[in-house]
């Protein structure tokens, strides 16, 4: 079922796709190596980079010469390429769509609303030297408030995961994006009990590969508390 | 493999990503039976439909009692339940992550900026009474010009399809968001030839069913034609 060689990884720990690959590489225990792509220093925009990623972008997956980028796509090939437990991504086809159902949901909602959040509080600053207008930060927060309470009243309704009673990949996708914004200082999910008790549950399944994937965000985070 | 009753679908074929299922439903040949949800009339917000899909969106599928929100989930579901021929979701893990990989991208890149290109033309001054202004309409426009680019130099580099040299499901996904603006008047990929032998090799590849998806499109273009 493994390949012969480890899975070369390309990632950038600040980047919350390649977190979710990164919390499942570790977890279920796929023999890795990680290749660091520092987006703060343009090292997605090297020539060797490009070469293997024309749109510049991680997390970038290399197996046995085949490169994959997504990490949507690059979760579910590593969950079937690999012996892993099926709850990642159940190949009973009623559960499996039921992952395929949010990871598509995700990219128009989870994903644009949370990182929206992290760039008016955080990127913007630091790339222009100047707050956000206040107007604009509090209509990205009212969209993710919404996204909150799909994710909440919806995927969360009747069950302990996005999709349904054992954790799956859509669970890490989610909750990466979630935890984004505290690099800024900021808690998304402060005043949302039942989104704090699955958050709770997605950290102690995936145990210490979930604050080994977001070391680099508390770092960045409390850097920011020092300076305040 | 298929179910014994034929599945049901909650469609409105002005919507795009319902036409790639319509597509899919018909050149497949899976029994099936189309329940048209009208967007205009608003009847994607009747209580019965939100019973259904409180996200009150279209598709929707129904098999079984197994209900499935977002076309990208359903046309994978579908290419899993029923017979259907290997190259629309290759089986194969290699080929099956080139599609994984576009539908990822395709949601934050290909869907979002064709669909503002419409909103802004159509939708907008249906909406509002007044014309957008033009130089949201342009930004809108360059937006979608890089995502036709990268469709052009990376998916479609060196191969017929989005995926391979067969047509998948990313390709269905990707023509129906592309001809959405048609809509409007304007043939987005007017300056493209290498798009262009694409699609015509697309709608030779589905046959009928292409037009029979975009026959209410057609139509929207007609009407607006008559007027000018």
């Amino acid at each position: 079922m493994a390949a012969g060689q480890p899975v070369e990884v390309y990632l950038d720990l600040m980047s919350q796709p390649c977190r979710a690959v990164h919390i499942l590489l570790n977890c279920a225990g796929i023999p890795h190596r990680v290749r660091t792509v520092a987006l703060r220093r343009g090292e997605n925009r090297s020539p060797e980079f490009i070469k293997l990623n024309p749109m510049q972008k991680v997390p970038v997956m290399v197996l046995d010469g085949f490169v994959l980028t997504e990490s949507d796509a690059i979760l579910k090939y590593l969950a079937t390429k690999y012996n892993i437990p099926d709850h990642w991504y159940p190949r009973q086809p009623e559960r499996r769509a039921r992952v395929d159902e949010y990871t598509a949901w995700h990219h128009s909602n989870t994903r644009p609303h949370t990182a929206r959040v992290f760039f008016l509080e955080v990127l913007f600053p630091a790339q222009t030297g100047s707050q956000v207008e206040e107007g604009r930060l509090l209509r990205a927060l009212s969209q993710l408030s919404e996204t909150l309470d799909k994710l909440e009243s919806m995927f969360l309704r009747r069950q302990a995961y996005l999709c349904g009673e054992d954790i799956t990949l859509a669970d890490l996708l989610a909750i990466c994006e979630l935890m984004q914004p505290l690099g800024g200082g900021r808690d998304v999910l402060q005043d949302r009990p039942q989104l704090q008790r699955w958050r709770d549950r997605v950290q102690a399944a995936v145990g210490e590969a979930f604050d080994r994937a977001h070391v680099v965000l508390y770092a960045v985070r409390d850097r920011r508390r020092a300076k305040l």
